[in-house]
């Protein structure tokens, strides 16, 4: 199977790449190193990336940019870091790649437990979360030839510690269960779904 | 109670006003018509609507532009209505209101079923209206001086037949069912809810 992977060279995409590259041929994308470089926030570049891989089976993507930070200093303007990013940036590798993907491929985004659990300092992501989940529900009804959509949602990332004062009680998703959870969209049968790692 | 509502002049700010004018004080908000104009895809003229309000107890928007349309014609142009309108337009009625608004004040948002029960044609308002309930819950922990934000969500409205087609089989909304939605965020205790009119 061709996989692509959006963010391959963060936590998440270089764990994945290491799971599926013995039995799959990977394409890594980031906006720096990877084998092509995109920027998920302009369509010319997700274009001109699919343009180079041509047709693929599955894209995964673990790229979620979003503006974490005290919430008195949240205005539009920090706002659209998640919007253009995690939000934006997700759905165009959809609204594009769909022209791209082969027949019964699939495509994978990345949400995370804030949708539903908020955490203080990190409201931009769980409004992006909630868009992308609302988004591959609809998209799996639209989508042809057989093509699937799903989320994976994990809560805060094992190999990601730094993150772990903000997320005071959560129990992190090992990095096996990511890997489960993005193996459960990509080679399964389900479409339209949040695949909850926890 | 000094009410603002937001979108006043559509079909359910109509049905709100005429429902809560008898006991509360309504500002009514439109982009034409209303007491007070303001276009909710600009932060400037939501700035001016509020300093021009002054102190208010309680915010109702029924303001939700977002693209209706063929998946296949759907790319980030279209899908940008939503986001600017019905996503971000709401988000930043909170970001700046929440320096205008009384302490113990509410904010009440619009979003809808969309969110979980996709239709054809409808994938930006699912996405616009997931965003919308994440950012609510996020917000509820964050907003201070026991100021509560809760989002009402319809299936179709009692009132716009037009839309009927494209719901097949979804029971409508009742205006008085959404009236009473919005009754339950702004004279309730609630934070953080989405108040399901289905």
């Amino acid at each position: 199977m061709k996989i692509i992977i959006v963010g391959a060279t963060g936590t998440m995409g270089k764990y994945l790449t290491g799971a599926f590259e013995k039995e799959h041929e990977i394409i890594r994308i980031a906006s720096k190193g990877g084998d092509i470089q995109a920027d998920i926030t302009s369509t010319e570049s997700i274009e001109s990336m699919f343009r180079q891989v041509g047709p693929f089976d599955a894209l995964i993507s673990t790229a979620g940019p979003t503006y974490v930070g005290p919430w008195k200093k949240m205005t539009d303007r920090e706002f659209r870091k998640g919007i253009d990013g995690k939000l934006m940036g997700q759905v165009n590798l959809v609204l594009i790649g769909q022209h791209y993907i082969n027949p019964k491929g699939s495509f994978t985004l990345i949400t995370g437990a804030l949708t539903d659990e908020p955490q203080l300092n990190f409201a931009n992501a769980s409004a992006a979360n909630g868009a992308v989940e609302g988004f591959v529900r609809a998209a799996a009804i639209e989508l042809e030839n057989g093509i699937r959509i799903n989320a994976v949602s994990p809560t805060v990332i094992e190999d990601s510690p730094q993150y772990f004062p903000f997320f005071p009680g959560e129990i992190p998703t090992t990095m096996q269960q990511l890997e489960y959870g993005f193996r459960k969209s990509v080679f399964g049968a389900h479409t339209g779904q949040v695949i909850k790692t926890y």
